[in-house]
């Protein structure tokens, strides 16, 4: 199975033909589009939605992930294998954070390179052939070599929107399990305090809750929280304890 | 094969999870984005949207249909067998038209749970593995018992706006069928007359006809009816006749 | 490989019915998304974009493209091989310039019809099980016949936006292999120098390069090049050598 994780648009001409590619190289895997609306240009917040997502996926899976302002620099291209499973991106932070989450993680440099490859399309002129390598079990002619990453932004939470969704809920990089129940949020010197679930909250109520990926996030009961706070990707936010 | 009909954002990062249990639980399946716009926390509208697109699938499919405002609360889960095709959701009325307009229909109450089951994504955590287990062929799994539907809309047509597509194009409840080609479509005070098809009419001319799924719907040639009108889903729609 | 080129919206209930049809006759074959926001309603910026997509997909595949704002109307469908890549659509210029500049091409009338054909979706009820059949390597069934196009819009290139992305970047319909890189690009009286990729230039910083299609394309450093310019499908581009 092979997951697609990128900022290329859901809607846009690029996730079809790393489509193509991958498909053509490794015409028996199942290929599941994850997210194509990670934030656009910000590896770090993007790195915070990879690591809650790649903890959920099915081991033996291969994860292309793409978000990639720097592309056609000198950034180089990097696989890590967290937990039994792969991620393939650039080495500019954006595997970073779920591979120093990964109880057990190798990162390594990838020596392939494409016969033609495009200055802005790495996705689909390099990312996409490793990783419908690995998919297929080949670890041979991807050229992997064990090499520490060169940005490392580790395993701490983040105190920041990462993802606003098309409901109006504002993911955050603060995981659940870290932050007590009866604790306040507190976003653009608002208090917000702990809810389930929508349904046991009034209509338009804004609240904190643990949303299904295990991390804080802010939700209105079918009402947008963005709009009605205003908050968008890298919105600070803070925990008042007790 | 299983289609995918659910208020989840076709942009957003809940239709990659749903996948990725339907296809670690159903590999050899093909998954179906039918949509993933349908009206959010309406399960009325959604309802008749979902009937008009149920008559038409496969027979032997299942089609996993979530909009879900009262996920996490006590509405339960329910599938069932209308014509030959499955559907499973919550019984808060989203699969009522579709299987009261069905010839031949069976509702169960579905008594599998999951070991682990979030508070707000159902959709991934249980209807997924149902639709898996039944696209599989299993119908032991997910425990169903015969029940009749909690929540039951009934079979009649629905004289609103239920989807405004990207054209602008607005589709009604109303099944063509059952209203006369020489009807007036009255909406806001307006009368709109009957084209059967954008190249018979005029640039910017506003009209309704049968659309594709056997619905009225109103639409303009090359323009947006909805823009021109201020159509939104739940907007009232008559039929005057002759 | 069965690849969709419409603009059929990729988020709304279009392209799933068209899968269903696809998926039942031909189970076996992979179905990729290519692009369903094609400028709606135009054939012509449509071709140029498919044009420059086609070229790059794989020998044997089959491309279900449909831009066809006279369906239902008197324009006919129409099938070419073109390169060893099928393409099926509207007779209407959609198909012409991939048609026109490939090196070996052939065009093709088709006599199979639908028992029920809708008036306003002939991309599910006739050229999706005509790209089935082809994509299952029956000739036969379409009921083909060698027929010169009715609208040919030629292999020359189109000085004007033909798709503006999500980023806010402008795909010209300008081949960067017959423009020189110390051209300047003109449009709206505007002068654009040229830079190979986004990571050479300075932050809102406006260019054109050669995107990873081979067209010009003009794009900001993290920034809309769209938006800022006020560029859209159809604005006039020019160039202004050495």
């Amino acid at each position: 199975m092979i997951f697609l994780f990128t900022d290329f648009g859901s809607a846009d001409l690029y996730v079809g033909q790393v489509k193509a590619v991958l498909q053509s190289r490794a015409p028996k895997e199942v290929v599941i589009d994850l997210l194509h609306e990670a934030p656009a240009f910000d590896a770090r917040a993007s790195a915070h939605l990879l690591a809650a997502l790649a903890a959920r996926l099915p081991e033996g899976s291969v994860t292309l992930a793409v978000v990639d302002p720097g592309v056609g620099g000198p950034r180089l291209p990097v696989a890590v294998f967290a937990d039994g499973r792969w991620i393939v991106g650039p080495d500019n932070g954006l595997v970073s954070v779920a591979a120093a989450r990964a109880k057990k993680c190798n990162a390594y440099s990838i020596g392939w390179r494409p016969q033609a490859l495009s200055a802005s399309f790495h996705g689909r002129d390099l990312f996409a052939p490793v990783a419908a390598m690995l998919a297929r079990g080949d670890r041979k002619s991807p050229k992997l070599k064990k090499a520490a990453l060169a940005v490392n932004l580790g395993a701490a939470d983040l105190g920041e929107v990462i993802y606003v969704d098309h409901y109006g809920n504002a993911m955050t990089g603060l995981r659940a399990s870290a932050v007590r129940r009866d604790g306040r949020l507190v976003m653009g010197g608002r208090r917000l305090g702990h809810a389930r679930v929508y349904s046991e909250t009034l209509p338009g109520e804004i609240f904190w809750y643990e949303n299904s990926l295990g991390l804080v996030e802010v939700a209105a009961n079918a009402a947008s929280a963005a709009a009605t706070l205003g908050l968008r990707v890298g919105t600070v936010v803070e925990f008042e304890q007790g």
